[in-house]
């Protein structure tokens, strides 16, 4: 199991720079150390000042780098879907189409690349793996993507087998089963294994992110006003994902102040302009990224007091939408929506009140 | 029918000013312009200087602006498939879910922003869109999407024809159709009025995409090198996903030397750092953007010759891949695949030969 740190921040603030400087620092103190980009321009093999590819590459002593391509991870994906038919379906279909023929779809970078990520985590080969992705709402999606996935899974299900269009397909669903599959069949879709072996995998994903020990992510920004509102915006949508953000690195400025009130209680931290061809003073003014387990987190429940706390900095009442419409309980802000997975022993209850105090917005059953 | 706009750089050179002037530009010409941003932080009211919304809001004489929020088109996508289901089942399901519980899934973005581009576009109520996105990667997979989904209908149409599980299902299909559907049946699930919808909605938006007088993209880069590099990389990236690149926007700087061999034959503008409040000297140092006609186009076929070119700046012979695997020829480069739909008079040939020449992909049949 590794660390996994990000960084989220506007584009143009440095966030690739200070994500290396983090990669080589943990390095430093003997840390084994992956440092995965997203970016599959030249602009990230300059700032390596070595080329990149899509295999990790070790570049000093306990660093590897690896530009992650989708296209790549797309083909070894599909490899891996047609031996999983393959051992499913009596004759296989997909076979026929090939991964070099793939082209990739919206989303496809996202879901692949947490994959991708999942597999380097689990290969137990670091210690530390730093993501530099997009650093915006897209970063979001991908680590939320996990807790929704399992969403959508619960709730299409549960419709699907109460609804006469389930009804009516199920006595078919057996006779097809028995023709085309290779193995044993319950009737329930959800519950063969390889569908359990995916809602193994969310599960895993779900409590990793919602981990600061496992995944956290640091704000970037400069002493740009814009850089900084956008800091402040994604330091919010972070929560509403489920990951903690640890501080702020406020990079190529001295500028604190007023800062700090902006991101209490964030710890923030000063680091100057890289000069060419130095790393080390970048890193020697980075914060300890493994103290995120010390900021609030992103949903606290008690159940005593049938309470749910959710910390939502930077938002206020108006920016943030409460409704119970379906079975759970939806948090819209930021451009996302988040259903809360409730405890068994709230589960099912109403809201009987919600109120919005010091950035958390704290829900009463 | 609207002109659609957008740039594409590295995140920090402007892209979001340039955009902004840019839709100014063509409403101080009389034209009914739509600025529509992606970013849903407080940063782009900042920049506009007003407080936006999910509905296209008049801020100027023939000037609207429009955040385009995720969460708020996934409701109203949801109504309208809800109201299409109504149509065709006999008994809906998914009323039973509602769109304001559904959380947004990787690829979600972009599939519904694009959705809501070709709405307005379809509205008629604006000669120009400006869409200010990401300007990676991510917005060349958006504006990929038509030509490459519909691919994977006519792939995995005809794979699903051929299969032994396609057959097996086949006899089933008729009985449930007839038990859950309101409307007659031709057997082929491809050939419903809901699916040919779908792929006239394709077909039309990959027609688009490829019409430099429907769509074009500008590249933004400033004089910093990674910026550079990114721009020249999109550059290539652009041709792959079928997008003309019209030209370039040097921002915030006027050492142009150099780069003209560099992006030959674009056009180069150069546009000084904004001072604060003036949007005119932005505004006056653009380029006419309706030139992007003038620019080689991604792909040129020669049936006589039976030659196909393709546009590939900025890639060298090793970084694109050509390969015949499936029915389709396919072009890989820039983390991207192209599947190229030959016309009649070429499809189903084996490629004879390949070559690299002057930024061209030219391959023969």
């Amino acid at each position: 199991m590794s660390f996994i740190l990000t960084f989220l921040g506007k584009g143009g603030t440095g966030r690739t720079t200070i994500a290396i400087a983090a990669a080589k620092r943990f390095a430093s103190q003997g840390k084994r150390v992956l440092f995965a980009g997203q970016d599959v321009s030249p602009a990230l093999s300059l700032l390596w000042e070595t080329p990149l590819s899509a295999e990790p590459q070790t570049v000093a002593t306990g660093l590897d780098v690896v530009q992650l391509q989708t296209t790549v991870l797309l083909e070894r994906s599909w490899e891996d879907l047609k031996q999983q038919e393959a051992q499913y379906l009596r004759t296989p279909f997909l076979k026929a189409v090939y991964g070099q023929e793939l082209g990739v779809l919206p989303g496809m970078d996202s879901a692949l690349i947490l994959n991708a990520i999942r597999e380097y985590d689990a290969s137990d080969r670091y210690d530390v793996i730093v993501y530099d992705g997009a650093g915006d709402q897209a970063t979001l999606r991908m680590l939320g993507m996990p807790e929704i996935l399992s969403w959508y899974i619960r709730r299409f299900r549960q419709v699907f087998a109460d609804s006469d269009l389930g009804k009516t397909i199920s006595p078919f669903i057996q006779p097809v089963a028995s023709a085309v599959l290779n193995v044993n069949w319950s009737g329930d879709v959800f519950n063969q294994p390889a569908a359990q072996q995916v809602n193994n995998i969310l599960a895993q994903g779900t409590a990793a992110v919602a981990d600061p020990n496992r995944v956290a992510a640091y704000l970037v920004t400069t002493g740009d006003r814009a850089a900084q509102a956008t800091a402040k915006y994604l330091w919010g949508s972070a929560q509403q994902v489920g990951v903690t953000v640890g501080g702020v690195v406020l990079n190529q400025s001295m500028a604190i102040d007023g800062l700090q009130s902006e991101f209490d209680p964030l710890p923030i931290a000063t680091v100057p302009t890289r000069a060419e061809g130095d790393w080390q003073t970048v890193m020697n003014a980075l914060p300890d990224f493994t103290q995120a387990t010390q900021v609030p987190r992103p949903i606290a429940t008690n159940i005593a007091e049938r309470k749910v706390a959710l910390f939502l900095p930077g938002f206020d009442k108006k920016q943030v939408k409460l409704t119970q419409y379906g079975p759970e309980v939806t948090i819209e802000a930021g451009d996302q929506r988040r259903n809360i997975f409730l405890p068994p022993e709230l589960s099912g209850r109403q809201v009987t009140g919600a109120k919005f105090q010091d950035g958390y917005l704290i829900i009463s059953f």
